[in-house]
């Protein structure tokens, strides 16, 4: 005997299937992916508007938010809990104040930057570490030559710019926004491993291969 | 009156209905997506097994093919029809060897580099030119301080890592591979754009705001 199915049931079946269907998308829906590349030269723009918005500023710059430097710093400005920054030369004053105010609104910023570098003239580093970020530097004959930041362990920034103002200002450069997972991993792994590797504690003040040393 | 459907007349319809799901899923299959970061600096290994497979080399370098320099070379190898290069510095022996292997397969190779650095010791610059590859350098007061590479206008390349012999042997350095749409576009366009800029046709000898010029 041929069981029987009326029209009706198969449409309630095939309406529930549908809802069903939609609702598991509903719930795997993911927000787009982060992609976005940023060039330089920049046209100079007062970071003001961005960092102490608000308040009025008199300075003679254009104090619009567009621009590839604008775009750089909301990307900094977004972080909550966690900045991470591998930057060969950092003498952007704009950049420096960014990253000041993410230290005194309580995210925990780490700093790896080079040795040879890190006192030539308008370097930040003496300004982050006098406000008490935590800086490390490297140790080897070979440049630190990174210029990559981990925002909340969640989005990369990377490309060739160092953080000065002729990079911004002057020089041809890229920077790629992602937050693809596998890349995100990679950069923390090497941050943490430079930050191990640059630990005061493990400084070598004398070469075992300085013949001259004592 | 209520029309009568057997089980096996339902059970066929979605036996069709899967095998349609399956053939539209086996259709709209793609490779997985190119995300790799490479980190510097890597050891030193002979590049002529992946230059030149099957020949002998006697060098006393190792012959092995893996690391990070290896993965760039087979990621630039992989060229079929075009490369794009937008380099800053440009002496790596390996490296100029892989771009001029290209450009005698027939690939079209387009260079852009800086026009400050592009004649100091060691540039592979114009070791390219004189077997005729295309070469446009920057002519504005800032550096082209751009590293990135587009292989078949299909993967981009991009980092910090010039295309030296220290920074893939001494430097800490990172370089990003991805495939991803919105960043290749971005970076061709970005190439096309400084390529116009550059052509030589458009060259200005004597700056209008040169005071001193004739």
């Amino acid at each position: 005997m041929v069981p029987a199915v009326s029209w009706r049931r198969l449409g309630a079946v095939a309406a529930v299937a549908l809802g069903l269907e939609l609702v598991y998308r509903f719930l795997r829906r993911r927000p787009p992916p982060v992609r976005e590349v940023l060039f330089f030269p920049a046209p100079l723009v007062c970071a003001e508007p961005l960092l102490s918005p608000g308040t009025c500023c008199s300075c003679p710059l254009p104090h619009h938010t567009d621009g590839a430097l604008s775009a750089l710093l909301r990307r900094l400005l977004g972080a909550r809990r966690s900045l991470e920054l591998c930057i060969f030369t950092f003498s952007s004053p704009p950049l420096a104040r960014t990253v000041l105010l993410l230290h005194g609104r309580g995210v925990r910023v780490r700093v790896i930057t080079d040795s040879d570098y890190m006192a030539a003239a308008g370097s930040q580093i003496g300004e982050l570490r006098k406000a008490g970020v935590v800086v490390r530097h490297s140790q080897s004959s070979g440049y630190m030559h990174h210029k990559f930041a981990v925002v909340d362990r969640s989005i990369v920034i990377t490309g060739s710019m160092n953080w000065t103002q002729q990079a911004i200002q002057t020089n041809h450069e890229n920077v790629l926004v992602t937050d693809d997972g596998a890349c995100v991993s990679a950069y923390l792994e090497e941050f943490e491993r430079l930050w191990e590797e640059y630990d005061p504690a493990g400084y070598c003040f004398f070469p075992k291969d300085d013949q001259n040393g004592p």
